[in-house]
């Protein structure tokens, strides 16, 4: 199961949990191993046996299968890895933990059809894992990363409202690499006045990618009839304005949107300093990148204001977050950190 | 040269320069390697002469060395390098970047006692691994390493002012690490007032390690008598007062300021912000350490103010060091990023 759970952490967090799994035959050498790599992409189980089979495995009647999250039973996109074990006839399935959404209910499945099913092994580190994504599914919202690029003393801008660009060239792809795996991107109406940016998921030549993320916009404000990101198209094109300053319900609206076919379950915001500082005083982020340029301004936009926090004790606590790339990641000569909320009771 | 180049980085940066030496024999094979640890310890040259006796090579005659730095000249706590390759009778000597300081002319040395000498081999990269420790000995001023201890909005302390700690106890072992091998400790008179730091060097165990560094306090404010740094002790007597808001004063008395034998060479400067900011806005830091906590306050302190920056442009730039330990450690739950001065026309 350890090495189900390493495997697990290779894929990006989301709109669907961190899944690993891994086959072994009957004296527990592993023939295949395989992770989920991200909404619309094959499950966990899926992504090992195509492995086992990509390596000429066809008769499965003598291994087990160790995966870190109860197998799905629900055909959506992907069709229910519990069909696929028992089409496989893998006759012994380990399980670390449960799934809390609607997918769950796989243990049950299998017993049904004979499949001996060992539950909750290394239940703790397998829920730990998914610790955020299982409170965003108890809470019935939607996923929310965010990204914060700042210069070393937290800065956004230069006094004089200079920006473009703190952060690498390096670090503003590796966001649009996370811009492409979210449903949507959302921004400050400020942000929009200020910068007016694209807020599209572009590759490395510049070219857009296919399915862009839906464009929020957050606030009060009204949006300029010339900014860039409607793209001359009415609101619902492609574009929404949630009139509301507090997140979750910007998060609910976007929840019962429509985009690309799917509803909205992953959102990465951007900022700026009073959207991102709502999310974080109401404890509704993720997870974080952070980039670190190496320079300095003293004075300028703070990339955060009032949280809500008046003493230490009180602090947002955050933990460096092993997947998807790891804790640290050098980026040209940006230091980009990955965070995700720290467990209750960890401190 | 690139082997001797890549041992230097692993030493640490301060009043003396970085230095990698390797012994190759006729075929170019590496026989031996050193570099340089600090100030105090043995050069890179003699340490990488120690490592060729101690794998019992005592005959030199068919050896070349390479060396980053030019070899000293000059009998202080260590003996001449050129010394010590004379007698070791060392026919060739290839050298990477001359010594600007006092050191300096080792080439002119060896080659009057018949060394074969190749001078200038890399020399810009070979310069630019010291660059600002060049600049500091071209100033003829001390070389000073600055540490940023905040959460990842920049913050030292909360609104109410609580900042202990912010950062985990392993990143705090690690200044006192830095603590251990510089001259003088340098805050200013407002973090005295609020944080009353003992400013000592201590060991895992909390035990103060010999050789303690002179503690200065900067800034026109009084010390209180019953300040912790003082050890109620008068002014002179391990710690100094520093009337003076400018960094430049600060530096040029602490550089006529004898301590433990010798003159202050290597100052750590560690707050809080009107006093780093200070550094900044005169661009006299030469080495910073940034340990940020994953944790977010808001409001509160900022680790710094104006440093005279406006606009993106005039932003101070650094880039990421390589040297001593790398440019990121992850301390507990911290990220460590260690960074330099970017080199004048780099950017």
């Amino acid at each position: 199961m350890q090495t189900a759970l390493k495997a697990a952490t290779i894929g990006p967090r989301g709109a669907n949990p961190l899944v690993g799994s891994i086959l072994v035959d009957e004296r527990g050498r592993v023939l295949a191993a395989g992770h989920h790599r991200g909404a619309g992409t094959y499950h966990a189980e899926r992504d090992c046996l195509a492995s086992a089979l990509a390596a000429g495995i066809t008769d499965f009647s003598a291994t087990k299968l160790y995966t870190t999250l109860e197998p799905c039973t629900h055909y959506g996109r992907q069709p229910a890895c519990t069909d696929l074990i028992t089409e496989a006839g893998i006759p012994t399935v380990l399980i670390g933990a449960r799934d809390p959404s609607t997918n769950g209910g796989g243990v049950e499945v299998l017993r049904s059809r004979g499949t001996e099913v060992v539950d909750g092994l290394l239940r703790k580190q397998c829920e730990q894992l998914n610790h955020r994504w299982n409170r965003a599914v108890k809470e019935d919202r939607i996923f929310v990363t965010v990204h914060l690029a700042q210069s070393i003393d937290a800065r956004i801008a230069a006094a004089d409202g200079t920006s473009q660009w703190i952060t690498s060239e390096t670090s503003r792809e590796h966001t649009h690499r996370i811009r492409q795996r979210v449903d949507a991107i959302l921004v400050g109406t400020n942000t929009v006045t200020t910068d007016d940016p694209r807020l599209t998921a572009r590759d490395e030549r510049g070219a857009l990618t296919p399915g862009q993320p839906l464009r929020a916009v957050m606030g009060r404000s009204e949006i300029p009839d010339l900014a860039q990101l409607t793209q001359g198209r009415p609101e619902g094109e492609g574009w929404i304005h949630l009139r509301t300053r507090d997140p979750l319900t910007a998060l609910r609206t976007l929840a019962e949107t429509q985009h690309n076919g799917h509803p909205v379950k992953h959102v990465l915001v951007e900022g700026g300093q009073s959207v991102l500082s709502a999310f974080f005083a109401a404890d509704l982020v993720d997870e974080i990148f952070v980039y670190t340029a190496p320079l300095i301004l003293g004075t300028g936009r703070a990339s955060l204001t009032d949280i809500g926090v008046t003493t230490l004790a009180e602090a947002r606590r955050y933990t460096l977050d092993a997947a998807d790339g790891g804790p640290t990641t050098i980026m040209n000569n940006d230091v980009c950190i990955h965070l995700q909320p720290e467990p209750k009771g960890a401190h």
